[in-house]
């Protein structure tokens, strides 16, 4: 379980760091990248939030425009960002290289279809072998938060909610909320799950937050200008869900902003004050 | 002197957008972005910070990556990022595409050289033309501040020393101080001024900030981890000549921190409120 660092830099005092690393779980070799708040540096064991991203991003995207790493080092909260899908010669991708299936569009569940199903098992690596990975090399304690945009967003929820154990609160930026009841997440779930739609439920965000025994905090942001809003994403899907279940999600809806990193940092410092709040970091 | 909007994206509560316009001083067709910060939507005239990135990039990094807007957005201030070079069809580079000349490698001089003279007139275009641009169709004041990154902090430091009425102070990150000195600038002045370097040392930082009549507060921040920073860079060559004429200019080494726009984001905030106490926002 060796890892091999590829980059440094410094920034707001901590560190940005890429690794890669033959996954177990993948089948393949992949890259993450980590940052490590200042805190880390002096023998403190912090909290980590896990960011998933969404449709063709790597580890780079949110740890380049997010604008989170300021706040992040003030709190005392690393940031782990893995890469989207599997990577790298012999990994499938989708015969038109439609930025929707295959490389970068991993969707954050296990494939049980050819040829998907030798490398696309990306639940069980962000779930299970990335936090083992971090935990063992990396001055973190067990303290998980989850978060993540569009695809990520879908990700970050429906892993949350499926293990409540595991992270202390979870929020999504432009969450696919809905993934059975759209394009995006028809045509990824037919293609890695089956044809059979009953198991695509596993990973649907609107079904689990319907049926959640233990509860976390979970905070969604998204925009009114989002041009994915009505096809794709389905908040109100997500809230009548969460509502039927009094399970405590909530959605702010931004009038005038867009899908786009921009987004993501007008409003990222939000969510992680309250992921602070739930680690127990903040009043 | 129309220009054409091409994407917009709300961004703490302001406006990212980005123009296409046919440059009458480069002889082509340029793109350049805006941040609008909320003020100026309120009829209100904002001052404008011109943003001079460095070699290989567009009008895109520093709006990504620098994490500037948010104090940007609070302070009241527009950023206008143009690209680094002319581009399209037509327009002469490097026959062996190298990063540091040609295309994405303006360096912000007027070439008088052929095949370069045709269209790399960048001094020109950041100095006069973008400047009147953005003044036409935006809500901004006169007052500018400019501050840039590398090859841009070049230009921002240059192009103030010969224009201080212009601009109510200049700041850079790991600026190429004296590019007579260093194989980048030598390279480039050769191939856009000619051989006679003494052409080259009107566009100099070191030669100008020795000889400054009118004098503008300055700031500059670099990381003493840059690759750059002895060959190409030499802000100890930058001081020294600052002192020879007393010269108000602020160096910051950092201690770990590299020529990534990492480092960019750490400190940019330190920037900005240097440039709004110039500009009379702040006390």
């Amino acid at each position: 379980m060796s890892i091999e660092n590829i980059s440094t830099n410094k920034v707001f005092d901590g560190w940005h760091k890429q690794y890669n690393h033959q996954s177990q779980t993948l089948n393949c070799k992949m890259r993450f990248a980590i940052y490590l708040p200042p805190q880390a540096a002096n023998g403190k064991k912090v909290p980590v939030m896990y960011w998933l991203s969404g449709l063709t991003c790597t580890d780079e995207n949110f740890m380049q425009k997010a604008s989170a790493l300021k706040l992040a080092a003030e709190l005392g909260i690393a940031i782990v960002a893995p890469d989207t899908s599997p990577r790298g010669e012999g990994v499938a991708d989708d015969p038109e290289q439609a930025y929707d299936l295959g490389l970068g569009a991993g969707f954050y569940v296990n494939a049980t279809q050819a040829p998907w199903n030798k490398h696309y098992q990306m639940y069980d690596y962000v779930v299970n072998e990335l936090p083992g990975i971090i935990e063992n090399h990396f001055p973190v304690n067990k303290q998980r938060v989850i978060s993540g945009h569009s695809m990520g967003g879908h990700g970050a929820l429906m892993i949350a909610l499926r293990n409540p154990s595991l992270y202390q609160s979870a929020t999504a930026f432009s969450p696919v909320s809905n993934p059975v009841n759209c394009p995006w997440g028809k045509k990824a779930f037919s293609a890695y799950l089956g044809a059979d739609s009953k198991k695509w439920l596993q990973y649907d965000t609107c079904e689990l937050i319907a049926l959640a025994q233990q509860k976390i905090p979970m905070l969604v942001d998204q925009g009114e200008n989002d041009n994915f809003l009505e096809e794709q994403l389905k908040p109100h899907s997500l809230v009548v869900a969460a509502s039927s279940n009094h399970y405590p999600l909530s959605l702010n809806m931004r009038q005038g902003y867009d899908h786009s990193y921009y987004f993501i940092a007008s409003f990222i410092e939000t969510h992680l004050y309250f992921h602070a709040a739930n680690l127990g970091l903040t009043e």
